[in-house]
């Protein structure tokens, strides 16, 4: 029986691989991924054999992987952050059902953008959130505003994933004017592209300014909470919602 | 000017420590976190200096790091999971901005729960979820249970964390009854105890069986969405909401 690791290495360097990410790779007889993923690992793990292909054959790569590791090998099929999370690892599982394949599956988690993101800038994510991802690939429009619209109610801080597209330019600030129906103008958001990769950068901004903000597909956002503040550049939100520690509403 | 890293080890076995993580604590002059955590890491790195203090006195831990740190000493500040995801990285930029140390604070990310429990229960987490604390410590039960009403509003995947102490031996219960105003009793729901530790179990159940899982404060409670399904033992949630692919309903 094959063996085939989902594996999520992080947001890309490669001090936030985990221990088991980078065992897994070094000793797969066959990396494959994305063509963006394979280059950034190639650097790091440069005597291996890999199989890169385009980001739209992402079900061919996954049915090749799944036909690789029935033959016999053991093949790490890598993307960044978590791959449990908007990852391969359900694809995986669906077409090794699909052709009763005889392969084990197993997933290695990783440190999802969130995180990475949220250690860039402060501590935004110190209680209940939303990830949601803007991508409306698979996801109808309406499905997806709807979720933001919940998730104002529910006053969570709200982690964008796929923010902007050249085809969805305008949906971030569509999902800002949704989230200002429930919390305040001036609520932090947190921009950060390329988290943990060579080309870091962050930006934090407001609800109503985030139109302006330099927000792209390599981007992840974050809007705080109600009680989210921004102190020495760095965005913070509050533990709970009661004030045992006498850290409310601090600014 | 010391250096305090808020260092989140992921969910308790060495595997899935990043490479950052290993490499801060192995250079830290202390080692300080809850005593439980501490226990964890001396079986990896026993010559380490630590200093264990009981849960219920973080925020004299805090102080007394950020302090450390302010002498010059070089500190890791470690918890399970991501430090930045309901963790200690907030409380110690808050502590530091309150006692105006001269203290550089990083936040190392890590595995959170989520991430574990999914990997280990299938793929439940391919698309857009919450994560919510049943803690009600700092937070109201009505705010609590409000957030569940909207995850279920808007059909999230939702990942309960702290679901059950003895004081609060129903609020999963309370919370599966709320999701069920919005989707079917046998939606699959995933229960995760000890993830990625020694003592790891899983169990898989429904809605409406909840209240007979096995469930206590070492769990993770992951409730599936309007499409997710079980097969072969996995708990799958398909990538989006039009079946571009052919997978949607495969049950």
């Amino acid at each position: 029986m094959g063996k085939l690791y989902a594996v999520g290495f992080g947001p890309g360097g490669y001090e936030h691989m985990t221990a088991k990410a980078i065992d897994v790779i070094k000793n797969a007889d066959i990396v494959t991924g994305y063509t963006t993923y394979v280059e950034m690992l190639r650097k790091f793990f440069p005597e291996k054999e890999y199989v890169a292909t385009p980001m739209t054959k992402e079900m061919d790569r996954c049915r090749m992987a799944v036909d690789l590791a029935a033959e016999g090998k053991t093949v790490a099929m890598v993307s960044s952050g978590d791959s449990g999370i908007y990852g391969m690892a359900g694809i995986l599982l669906e077409i090794a059902n699909e052709k009763k394949a005889d392969v084990e599956i197993e997933t290695v988690p990783g440190v999802t953008a969130a995180s990475a993101a949220a250690s860039i800038l402060g501590a935004p994510l110190m209680h209940d959130f939303t990830i949601i991802s803007l991508s409306d690939l698979m996801t109808p429009y309406s499905l997806i505003m709807k979720r933001v619209d919940c998730a104002g109610q529910g006053d969570f801080i709200v982690c964008l994933y796929n923010p902007k597209s050249k085809k969805r330019a305008d949906y971030v600030e569509k999902a800002a004017e949704i989230l200002m129906k429930y919390r305040d103008g001036k609520t932090p958001v947190g921009v950060v592209r390329h988290a943990g990769r060579e080309e870091e950068s962050s930006y934090i901004t407001t609800l109503d300014a985030v139109k302006d903000a330099p927000i792209d597909m390599f981007s992840i956002v974050i809007v705080g909470n109600s009680n989210t503040y921004v102190r020495d550049g760095k965005m913070i939100t509050p533990r709970g919602y009661e004030d045992k520690y006498g850290f409310a509403n601090v600014e």
